[in-house]
């Protein structure tokens, strides 16, 4: 055990003292899924209030629709009937910091190992990588074109939410 | 703007106005990535005591270490410092109620879409997939075998974690 497990460990305790939650069903109850950027300065619940068994929080490094986006989003659609979709990503984003090439020669240097077939999803353009991953979601075969799916991008210098893709009509 | 985005949109201003966290930097304050399933039943800030900035947080379906998980975990701890990873899966997990041939026919019966390709992860023994996801994330060229890496077991009807995989010595 570390010395920060034992942390979590105990705010845990704390946390299951007072739990009151426990009828909850499976299927979100507003029927949404967000995805959004791993980033340790978001707290979805916090900035778009939601409670437990709302909605489900997919999370990555960048927030990228990548194909396991799309697995969760399509076990959120199809087998726990979620309806609306809302992609988060953010203002000082750590994809906007590295090539893959950057990354790939670190790995080869700390690690030895050959990251070459993997793309590790950075982005120079936000509100373009926005648009992208809207845009990947909406147009895969395995999601029902009747959901709703917008993007956002999040400030974390003052929380603030900013529409880059509006629902469609 | 569907009356659901109203309502997120509403709550975010609320929360964007006592926002008081503007300062932090990207690199996580605890050192801190965790893999948590996306159900909806699950708050993993308040489940385990995160404050903003504390930690990265991934999510997918099942919390599984999915070779996006992977990719996440890697650009967080190469690029962004983290130092402990800590995988969450959780009782009653909708990834328990199907197979990849169940899914598949629903998407080619709903969608016409040939899902044939993917593996959707699902998992029939609950201990057994978070070990898997412990050890997938363990043996990857890609991570620093010193960071250690613990699985653990949220039980939805109380709040409560329990050990599944120790940190090794």
């Amino acid at each position: 055990m570390t010395a920060l497990l034992d942390e979590l460990i105990e705010a845990n305790g704390s946390f299951a003292q007072s739990f009151d939650a426990g009828g909850l069903p499976s299927p979100p109850g507003r029927g949404l899924a967000v995805l959004v950027c791993m980033d340790a300065r978001i707290d979805p619940a916090k900035a778009i209030g939601l409670d437990l068994g709302d909605a489900h929080v997919i999370r990555n490094a960048g927030g990228r629709a990548s194909d396991d986006a799309i697995r969760s989003l399509i076990i959120s659609s199809r087998l726990l009937d979620t309806r609306e979709f809302v992609v988060v990503h953010h203002t000082d984003c750590g994809m906007l910091t590295f090539s893959n090439d950057d990354l790939r020669t670190k790995l080869r240097d700390e690690a030895q190992a050959d990251a070459s077939g993997i793309d590790f999803l950075p982005f120079d353009d936000l509100e373009m990588s926005v648009r992208e991953d809207v845009d990947r979601i909406r147009t895969s075969p395995f999601i029902d074109p009747a959901i709703p799916v917008s993007g956002w991008i999040y400030d974390v210098k003052n929380g603030q939410l900013k529409e880059v893709v509006a629902v469609e009509a």
